[in-house]
């Protein structure tokens, strides 16, 4: 048996999520297929982040054990073969050590969320970004953005469906930038809950708009309650893009 | 009447391309279709490049004459309330003068080709760039280029259906770069042939993979000859990306 580490790139539009679904398709899914359909092995594939229905992948993380021998080239190739029906695609794999775990030693991740700022709907970045038409002021999202940096209780930002055992995380970068008519917007942390970049995303549009000040932002934070937060920002403006290991 | 300057961005994916035709959708006909449930009138909608099938736009200009008294912000706001159908938006809409003409008065066109030169197939840029898996040379390919720039009989690169009066035409640029795993193609010129930016393209490619030499892709030009030339580069790849005017 042999532990390969995967890095895979993924459209979420036509999936129910990263996981395995009884209803819907999850990325999980077609990848476990995938490496059924190249080696006859039913085995599970362990992802470092569950990414909800919509969500996009630049480069998510994830292992799996195949006994058939093969060199890690082998396994990419094979395994993008038998994905060609659909939009994920396996930029790497290389065999790792057998107690390498994608979710459990991910030391950091890193998550984009693109912004379409402008009047004009999107149309080549149609489910690519998520589209505010009114004026959105990046610097100011920017800045109250820094006063949540940090170990923090971030139940405000929380889905009630969570599943973390403790809604303390600390969040190591949360940049906006504008570039051109788009903003982006970098959230990096060793583990985010359950919707918390959308609802920081949906919430830092208040402060865009001003609607809200830095303060408010503080200050809802502080509340410890999802209904002091803004609302949460769709799934198609949010990318995965990287996951670090020690 | 009032003379509008349009700028328009498109995905040329679902389209015939620019032009109405009689047998499917060109982006033209759905813009006439948005002019008339505006303001109710049948006018032509003159583009400066007729984009090819699955071509697609970031900045098509195109000009419209409306009898309706409207500000150039009004036209924009209710053409692409009645484009919602369709990957189709316009960024801008400015009064001009009555003669200014969209195809006539252009005196630069810039295309963008952008190929993914990596092994794995696209997924959330599919029919956005031209998946190329095996390795190409681009600063190779940006020398070989830098051979066909100037004024030239570009026959070699120019389609058997091609309506040009002449095809002696001046190329400006052609640059190659590397951007990651993307290689850009960037082309001006005041006008090109049809097809002449996909024949090039196709033709490079030759030259990245070591098959031709910047003296081959020199002695095709010189050739005269469609037959001289490389293979077509696929429509979903090419962006026309803007148009100055005088």
């Amino acid at each position: 048996m042999t532990r390969y580490r995967l890095v895979i790139e993924y459209d979420g539009g036509p999936f129910q999520g990263w996981q395995r679904q009884a209803n819907g398709l999850g990325v999980q899914e077609v990848l476990e297929d995938a490496v059924f359909a190249f080696c006859g092995e039913r085995t599970r594939v362990y992802g470092a982040g569950r990414t909800d229905a919509g969500v996009h992948a630049l480069g998510q993380v994830a292992h799996v054990d195949i006994e058939k021998q093969v060199v890690g080239d082998t396994v990419r190739r094979a395994l993008n073969f038998h994905l060609k029906a659909h939009p994920v695609s396996v930029l790497e794999a290389q065999a790792v050590a057998e107690d390498f775990h994608a979710r459990f030693d991910a030391v950091r991740r890193r998550y984009l969320y693109r912004i379409l700022n402008r009047g004009p709907a999107p149309t080549l970045d149609l489910n690519r970004v998520w589209h505010v038409p009114v004026p959105l002021d990046a610097p100011a999202m920017h800045a109250a953005a820094q006063h949540l940096l940090g170990e923090h209780d971030f139940t405000t930002f929380r889905a009630q469906m969570c599943q973390a055992r403790s809604p303390v995380k600390t969040l190591d970068r949360l940049d906006v930038r504008q570039e051109g008519d788009e903003i982006r917007i970098t959230a990096e942390a060793r583990s985010f809950l359950h919707h918390q970049v959308r609802n920081l995303v949906g919430t830092l549009r208040l402060v865009g708009e001003g609607k809200w000040t830095a303060a408010d932002l503080r200050a809802a934070l502080v509340a410890r309650d999802r209904a002091a937060g803004g609302p949460t920002a769709p799934p198609w403006g949010l990318y995965l893009v990287s996951v670090d290991y020690a």
